[in-house]
């Protein structure tokens, strides 16, 4: 198989060489071949080629059968009012390879849940997966800037279409088929038009398709406060694009750390980009302190959901659950008075 | 002063008969004349009037000093589909008040630190108030919904001018002023042209007028993580609508109930409308259950901002933490094993 390898910026390049290490030793352990193709994008491709998605990028992650993705962006190409962005090139890459579906999973492993703001009691049973829809909305709709007789305005333009809306739907509700039965709707329909079209859409859509399963609706303002207050009570929880960039970095908290959380943004066939749901933390790059664990559990994903890979995939995380219950982990998660070990010996571990 | 009485759907005449009874404490206690002018909205206005915001009560509230709002909407117009809205009661008036700038503090009183889902240590200090832009962005840009060859789609548009951001973000930092003098502006700089827009208009307005205070910007996903994490680090945060909504719902969670926290929407005068910041709770309307303390600080908020009274609205409040203090309280923010009292005992009590 062809893994597509983009390290990015920050610790990118860290954590994806400790996802990296995971593969070859899956590769050498069941005798597989995985051929890792690398490829700039974000701001280190803005340096090296003046923009942050270069076509040979695009090139190779369509001929792959994955691509292992690290973090994009830094204070360096911060600037907002820039022309070119590091973000362009995340945001390009979901387009060009028709990546609608992204799957973040939520689950907190016994030993951290001390490392997470809330309450113990409130985190027993947590095991949740927000399905975010990634390349429609307020993301990709028509933007823009201008300067009126009374100064700037601008505006971003949030549109969905039936079809966009249908196949994430799906998607959610076939994964919750396969655990729990239960599919929460997370929209604002009480004021946005693209909220009650999604509202519509899938109340019809499972009812014709997926009456088997427990389906409700919950405002996306209510679900900020259920996602703390109750999270436990979530299966699989499908939503727009920005309302989900905003509720998975709040369930994060619930892991404990952003560094514990993979995601997997998959289109229509087998192909699917894996990253960790954290940032390039500029502020921590470059020294080996980035917490290598959401990527190495992309790396699972990949093996699962690109490659059927399932008892490869199994192995990593069970080897990740491993190393945090021999405490071998970085120190966003370790216990307070517990020794905390560098990125690279967080990945040898594993 | 006149007073304009809007009750609402579910909940709200039960939590707002209760803030009428502070309101005429206040009145007999310190010699003050208040007129209380009662108006229908929302849910209970389209089935008496045919429409959620009728005439009149535009009409009254404009030549009110304050509005005091309970809540509007039930399922009984919960129908997506349907062309007359509740909501759109509470949306219209807000609009035709030119009330934009919407202020919802949230602080932890020290008893109900257990009622929050969150760990006591991250509670410690927390003191915020969330300024929201209140009648702009993508609640009042234009909406469609069309049918076209490949099925249906949706747009809202999101449309912010340099006067909308100018005008709240001057609230927000006279704010901060008087109180710890941060200020977090929060945006999605890295996608949105509409929070590039707010991120350059701001930070100039700060470096222009408000060079004493401490600026900052957050993205709004780091951000809804950031509240659960280190809520204390926060003073002040000033945001545009749709994020407002969610993040103060969010933030609701420190306090340990919705029921706890109040608002203030202000225009450019002194006149303004205050409403609990939860919803209408029709599952526990009419059955005393409700938690009327949100609504009498409410009143706090309108005593200060609309009437200039600060003597009796710190009074309001003294005597809200003394019935938290002696235990009085509903069920929502009660501990565990601890008596609880009714919405009608707890307005009493205070
Ligand atoms: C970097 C940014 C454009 C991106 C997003 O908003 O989608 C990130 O926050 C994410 O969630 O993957
Ligand atoms: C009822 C709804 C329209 C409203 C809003 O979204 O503004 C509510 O959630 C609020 O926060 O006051």
């Amino acid at each position: 198989a062809v893994i597509a390898v983009l390290a990015g910026d920050g610790i990118g390049p860290e954590v994806v060489a400790e996802g990296v290490k995971v593969l070859q030793a899956v590769a050498a352990r069941f005798g597989h071949t995985f051929t890792l193709r690398e490829a700039l994008i974000g701001g280190c491709a803005i340096d090296a080629a003046g923009e942050p998605l270069p076509a040979e990028t695009v090139a190779l992650c369509r001929e792959a059968d994955a691509v292992l993705l690290g973090a994009v962006g830094g204070p360096k190409w911060d600037d907002p009012q820039a022309k070119v962005r590091p973000e362009q090139g995340l945001l390009g890459i979901r387009k060009s390879l028709g990546l609608f579906a992204n799957l973040r999973p939520v689950q907190v492993h016994p030993r951290l849940i001390d490392a997470s703001p809330l309450r113990p009691e409130r985190l027993q049973g947590v095991d949740l997966i927000v399905v975010r829809e990634l390349t429609g909305g307020i993301y990709f709709g028509e933007k823009r800037r201008e300067r009126g007789p009374d100064g700037e305005w601008a505006s971003d333009l949030c549109i969905y279409t039936e079809e966009e809306i249908v196949r994430v739907v799906r998607v959610a509700a076939q994964l919750a088929r396969r655990r729990r039965g239960k599919l929460t709707l997370v929209d604002k329909a009480n004021v946005l038009e693209t909220s009650r079209l999604w509202r519509s859409i899938t109340t019809r859509l499972m009812r014709e398709e997926f009456p088997d399963l427990q389906f409700e609706t919950m405002l996306v303002d209510a679900c900020a406060m259920h996602l703390i207050r109750r999270p436990a009570d979530f299966d699989v929880i499908v939503t727009e694009n920005m309302f989900g960039d905003i509720l998975t970095d709040e369930a994060a908290m619930l892991a404990g750390s952003m560094g514990m959380l993979p995601s997997a943004s998959l289109g229509s066939g087998r192909m699917g980009l894996y990253e960790p749901i954290h940032g390039s933390a500029p502020d921590i790059a470059g020294q080996g302190k980035a917490n290598p664990l959401a990527t190495i559990l992309s790396v699972a994903m990949l093996l699962r959901h690109s490659l059927d890979l399932a008892a490869e995939a199994e192995c990593v995380e069970a080897a990740v659950a491993a190393v945090i219950e021999r405490g071998i982990v970085t120190a966003d998660i370790a216990a307070p008075g517990q020794p905390t070990y560098s990125t690279a010996a967080v990945g040898d571990a594993v």
